[in-house]
């Protein structure tokens, strides 16, 4: 069911320190920013060969990444996504196995124009786990 | 500087029930357990398409991941690790640049057997980040 990797979030309290770290020091290859105002995150792509992280940093008022960077001020490692090629049956398998659905249980439209559910990190051993189909 | 992400490691407290959970819920392909008594773990890798996941549990009495399972019973995201091809040019260059390469400064050999190190997480906003030389 799970096919690649998608991204790995790292949420970050500031991002202009994490593009300078990343670019300058680590020597990777990072997007402009981009302000996603109905997700609650501005993110900065870093590009690898084969995947993608994402570094996010809270924006507005109600951002899903606040609470979060409240418990570690420091930043840490937010959540992994995983692509699906039909997200309504793997959210079908995941509930028949007891796994929860976040929200409502239906997917809804990420931050890359996809739909997307998230898995409640209790069930995955403290991972927060998205799923994207593709 | 930065190659592909060979890695995104999960800490677990039971490796048998995360087996379960990845290969039979997310119907992921897990490989055997690997201990390796060296690194105080034992692995699992959850094969995805483009990189793969590691489940680690501890091995041992000196663990590295035991103190993050005893501030995180439940587990959790541990770090991630990018390929790099010489890995004393980066880390010459990541402590030129002020950033801390944990232990003695010297790679050592990981558990796939490769030159690795590990750089601080406070330099990298909390995410523990591993390089290996590919």
């Amino acid at each position: 069911m799970l096919g690649r990797l998608n991204h790995v979030a790292l949420a970050v309290p500031d991002l202009g320190r994490a593009v300078a770290r990343y670019r300058d020091t680590l020597g990777a290859r990072v997007s402009d920013p981009l302000a996603l105002p109905e997700h609650g995150v501005t993110v900065v792509f870093v590009e690898l060969e084969n995947t993608r992280i994402e570094l996010l940093e809270p924006l507005g008022e109600n951002s899903p990444i606040a609470a979060f960077l409240a418990r570690t001020p420091r930043g840490g490692m937010h959540h992994v996504c995983y692509e699906v090629s039909d997200i309504r049956a793997a959210r079908d398998r995941l509930v028949a196995q007891g796994a929860r659905v976040l929200g409502d249980g239906e997917p809804t439209i990420g931050a890359h124009g996809k739909p997307v559910l998230f898995l409640h990190p209790s069930d995955l051993f403290g991972t927060l786990t998205e799923l994207e189909e593709v």
